[in-house]
């Protein structure tokens, strides 16, 4: 298992079979996600993204995709944790995502924020977010659809983080 | 005074002007407002931005960029609201405000959403929207700076709100 930062021409098609993969997110966040990635790869830090790809006997199997938040001091936003559903078990986005946020503190980050859904199949990654630091900072019902509600979730990270 | 929701080509320099003037803006705030402002130019809808221009005497005086929050069924994002100064004790604002909501109306949008900020600059844009109908939906503490709390509006429309 290894890390990488810099995107590859053939990651946005491994991305989008992977955010497929999940379930939880609609073709709209797919297209999003592929998006993302697209843009990464053409303009790279200029794109405002940042990325970390994880990588298994050069397959990709889980990817972060966090930056910061125009005009703000020391705010990023992790707009994407994906791992393959295999890799869950493992530990995999726990390391990825102390990897990603390790990467954002060394760039001054202090505040790392994320959007997720109140919905019930969302419960493993609002327990995911819990488990690895992020409280709830607000709420804003029906925001996604009736009865879909986002969460923002919100750590803190010291100069420390940096250093783990 | 009129309004305009396709985007001129002078109408990019003309916002920055504006936008500069009215003072509570930071530099990248300006310079986020022109990015907006280029890609509506350059791609229409296609850039997930609309807008509406007020002119007084081919003179812009003010405009409004909003538009749908992608993945979400119908929640929408006021990102600008700006008219000149002078315009300010006019009422100019509320109805720019007004039509804009009516068109995404319209479009579809029975939620909108504005972010703004805590600080002590921002309390008349916050009586502003607290005067035509957005109560605040959430708060995050720190979110721009130590200190200055990014504060989300709602403001729920109905089908009528397209009739107005």
């Amino acid at each position: 298992m290894s890390f990488r930062e810099r995107l590859r021409a053939d990651d946005v098609e491994a991305i989008r079979t992977l955010v497929a993969q999940t379930k939880v997110f609609s073709r709209a966040e797919v297209e999003i996600a592929v998006e993302v990635a697209t843009a990464g790869l053409q303009s790279g830090e200029a794109s405002g993204y940042h990325f970390l790809v994880a990588e298994d006997a050069g397959r990709l199997v889980g990817f972060t995709a966090f930056g910061p938040i125009p005009a703000t001091a020391a705010s990023w936003d992790l707009y994407w944790i994906t791992v393959d559903p295999a890799g869950q078990r493992h530990g995999l986005g726990g390391r990825l995502l102390a990897a990603s946020e390790a990467r954002a503190a060394a760039l001054g980050c202090r505040r790392i924020y994320v959007d997720t859904s109140g919905r019930v199949d969302y419960a493993p990654a609002r327990a995911f977010y819990e488990r690895h630091g992020y409280r709830r900072e607000a709420t804003l019902a029906d925001f996604y659809a009736p009865g879909d509600a986002k969460l923002i979730y919100l750590r803190e990270i010291g100069a420390s983080a940096a250093n783990r």
